[in-house]
């Protein structure tokens, strides 16, 4: 989750994008009714705003935003050719405490001492494991591979998920999860994949050739993996959630700046009506989905947030970050093109989030099982 | 407020909508956690959902809903064909609260003792206006006409928007607010009109000949319409937000109701894939806008909703609202064109919401100016 | 099929559309170049335009519409309240030879003397036909019943498909055709069923009740009943996606009309450059699905129109249809929902489209079906 | 329109695209009625489709496809890194006769024998050129600079509008087209512009500085450049829609084939409904757009097409290729965001399509134009 969390810091830093962290636990928001919600604050990107919030919050993502302006935007274009952020970044990230900040309450010890470790979700649909751990005495082995890891490369623990009983009658039943560590006999990293966007995340294949795990790395208890995923699956989706809608609150505001200051036939871009109107459609189509995915950070705080809620939030917030990510590299016009302008690589990282963390048409089937199931 | 408060009301329980009142002056929100938000309840129209709400709003809630299940769904098909509902329905509205619920906050001594009431919105264009005030005395001579006045032939006092100060260097400081009241000499009701939908509820044209008016009738301060009205909008607004998420949220029950019980090739409708991703889809449309309309309801319970945002809820929802009533239709097939069921009132009662109380384009025009005003 | 296509006038007439009749056998097509295309058109509903057509056409189509002007437009209102047009249209409409203009080819003998007919198609999928036939010596006996029979009430003959061979290894081989007439012991008519729109059009169900009819009543070969509608389904969809379009391009210029009449702030609606585009969008989107309707006529002409083809005129078409009248009425502003407005009635009878003809999801599948299966 | 017409051969064929050639001057096609459209085509790049062509058409494309597997596809890779093509592969294509295919009618004696040439059209309001030419003597003096040329790096002669009478009474008086050779002194060429896709095909910036043009550098007419650039904007358009649906035509066979083969659940992917009725909606706007674009191109073999048609075309199909790209990368998961894939590619490159060659907005000003001018 850190590595997560850090990648989403990092994504929505590369010159482009306010971190909105998800309400850290050990803040309890304000209550304060003065505070500007959304639609009425004088920038998406403000610092103060929504009521979900405090004004611990506030100097809190203060200083995240300043890290990210000093630490990750400085250096976004080479790691972007290396495909891949340094060590270095992690290690800064984690010494200020930027690591692992909500971590604890889901993985208990996990989370607080390592820097640097990723989870695999085996996100679309688990009857597609192709990875397995067998029992040898108290060790396990544990073979297969897996493609689309995140930060694969760099990690140096991750979490798989292995089928471990293939004779249950549901995979649900028959799976666990183990830590797997940088090193260990067997456990080979392949290539980077050359992606889309998402230029300075690496993207990687893991290889598992008997690989002998201690008892110990076993997370949670055996054949329970499934339910260990479900209750961590609507947090991951959530976050895919907030990293779009923040991006696509991140490209509103550059956006707007751009026509604002863009002339043509003698007066700016924003003089034109049917420029207004799409903003005007925009900047609400993005309020709205602010006002539901808060919702959302209020439920999860309070361990509410269902399933399906989590996958409404995921499907709808990645098409309205591909909407707006099409909109405004079109009011950009040509610029919206080029590689130097952060509207551009905006419109490609935002491709990947319809597909991953479960594609949007898995989300569809998790709120239409709700539906129409009978009650 | 009363007329289109029961209108809205009425509108809704045409066999069709259980009534979401706004939240009433009387009750504060419950701050109970527990309650279900829309996305997880069992049903889009249960009561005892949604955190601001209180149990006293559910107790309200079903006294109402069970007022318009008893006395106005029996007799809506018969007010359909009069073009208008019984003025018996207004009688015992009146008699068991159902009316001037929140007016007293907004109209002092105006809304308690009145059982009928039309405020008639200037909703497009200021500068339409073809109504004029002249001072006679100390009275009012009243001169003009005005179109699309719902429930025109059945109120017994109208709020006219007038033009008192012709001199005024915007419209905007030169309208005043009027009381008119039946069989005034002069006030003249135009035929019923025509409509697509809504057909129970009469939409006329008003003529005012020389109408004189005593001091009492200026309703505000004189030459100060424009601020009253800018008030009110967006109250007026946030109500059509709330009538048409009302209506797609029952249209949605409606529907998966139908699917569930309807056979295709020897399985329900509901079985099909397609149909299946349909519902995920509107219901997320539709939760998405319930989190962001609740939110503006908080905010107007604090009398913080501006216009720009009410203007976003107005816009969205009614939008929204044509969006499920379509795919809604379509999923009923050939039964969705019989005027027996009700989806198909829906559909086209739905047509007229983002037409009046200002047209989406205008709502977009407020939406956009303060998106691209120097700040 | 005359009922079909005068009903299809009738709607295309009632005030507001410019009939587009399919290329009448009898008429070759010019091959004349100069015709200008719908695009440079002045008017969408030009005469004379489009190089599928002669100005052989053009003489047939001044006649229509005249007819449509002088003999439909004056009553239809009073056709709506009564629910059905009057036999007297049908009578004029035979003398003026405009009805029955493609049947021979069609249904040999059958249509030529008839000035009144109905062809019930079994729109969707076959599997849900309720009606069976047995022979009873050379005779059949034929129960069961319909529902949403367009001009059932009105119509002297009516084409019923009927099951006349359970055991047949699909419904496909199993199905026939019957000619049954008014008066007929046993065939029964239902109440006229109260449609969202096309009020002008009587839709009925139809019961039979141990209906005797000798061997002559069958149409075509026993159990070919599937081909035979096989042959005319094509037909039957696109001629639904040519009434669409025509609408499409109807409701284009009357709305075109007016937003060039109608003033706002001082200048015309056409004026504001949200409605040019607006109205470019829609031009653009009817006039490069006229390109793909007239290649499907061309294609029927020589007898090459293929069923998944077919589907997709009927389905795009359809939905054109609609997406316009959504805008067009927009566009119309209150007076859009106003039933006086030719707009208003277009919109409601454009609903009907992609439902009946068989619902645009079953067009998918059928153009699914052909883009899936193994070559 | 050499550079031009090989570019989209080029990006047509980065082992992605079926060259779609313009109809050849010197082929008349064929009236071959028995050709396949392409809805009933077994796929839609099949060769030998299509009724504007004929089979002499089909020879030349076999030629052009197999020109691009054997030169083009094996090298593309190596391109992309460079950022532009090899002048190799202009030389060879050259010799084998793809240049300057139907250059001699537009340009005389202009195409023939170039082998790398590169038209600037100033795509974007004329209201923007910042280059001029004063007259020296006989010579003209250049100076300004240009943005985003495309092949400018690689090209020999460009094509450059320039003022040329700034007192005219409108930049449609007052410019003039002018061929500026490779190695002029004041001829600077800028760096190369990185983009977000089309990465072998460079994209750069011009500067001329006191570049001084003998009077044979005039094309065409002094101060008739507007009309010059009239008469080739529409070409132009039209080859950019061409150049999106052929595209649009390759992603959905790449995709067909992809959901045929993948595995989900245990059967292939094109199983599901959902995945069925996308590939038909997909397939039906194709072949609808098809039928458009050919109807333009057989106006443009016979000079009839005019600007507002044009624009319909560029706008349509641009969009068309997005929406298309879009769902075919969502179709295709993971996968369709890694680099190796052509839908990726093709993604990424479909982007700039409605930003050149004048913005899609842009076009719907120029279809807006005709529709509400006065006649």
């Amino acid at each position: 989750m850190a590595a997560r969390l850090l990648r989403s810091s990092l994504r929505m830093s590369g010159g482009r994008c306010a971190l909105r962290s998800p309400p850290a636990a050990r803040f309890s928001h304000s209550g304060e009714e003065k505070r500007l919600e959304t639609p009425s604050a004088e920038k998406l990107t403000d610092i103060g705003t929504r009521r979900i919030f405090s004004s611990e919050h506030d100097i809190f993502r203060e200083s995240v935003r300043k890290f990210f302006q000093e630490e990750v935007i400085p250096h976004h274009a080479e790691w972007e050719k290396a495909g891949e952020v340094s060590r270095e970044l992690w290690e800064k990230a984690g010494k200020q405490g930027l690591l692992g900040v909500n971590i604890a309450k889901h993985h208990g010890g996990i989370g607080g001492d390592l820097y640097s470790a990723a989870i695999m979700w085996e996100e679309h649909d688990l009857q597609g494991i192709r990875t397995n751990a067998k029992r040898d005495g108290s060790d396990w082995i544990l073979n297969g591979s897996k493609v689309f890891i995140s930060n694969g490369q760099l990690s140096d623990i991750v979490i798989v998920v292995a089928i471990t009983n293939r004779e249950a009658h549901s995979p649900a039943h028959g799976i666990s999860l183990f830590l797997v560590e940088n090193g260990m006999k067997g456990f080979i990293k392949g290539r980077k994949l050359h992606k889309m966007g998402l230029k300075a995340q690496d993207t990687a294949e893991l290889f598992f050739e008997d690989v002998r795990l201690p008892a110990s790395a076993l997370l949670g208890e055996e054949n329970k993996g499934f339910y260990h995923l479900m209750q961590e699956l609507p947090q991951e989706r959530l976050l895919i959630a907030e990293m779009g809608l923040s991006a696509s609150e991140f490209m509103f505001e550059e956006t707007r700046n751009y026509v604002r200051q863009r002339k043509a036939f003698g007066k700016t871009v924003a003089h034109l009506q049917t420029v207004q109107h799409k903003l005007a459609e925009l900047k609400t189509h993005i309020c709205v989905t602010r006002a539901f995915v808060d919702s959302c950070l209020q439920l999860h705080e309070k361990k509410r947030l269902d399933s399906a809620t989590a996958a409404m939030a995921k499907y709808w917030a990645s098409e309205l970050q591909n909407t707006v990510a099409y909109d405004c590299v079109q009011l950009h016009g040509a610029w919206g093109y080029m590689w130097e302008y952060p509207i551009t690589k905006a419109y490609v990282d935002a491709r990947a989030q319809p597909i991953y963390g479960g594609t949007n048409e898995i989300m569809k089937e998790l709120i239409a099982r709700e539906i129409i199931r009978d009650k």
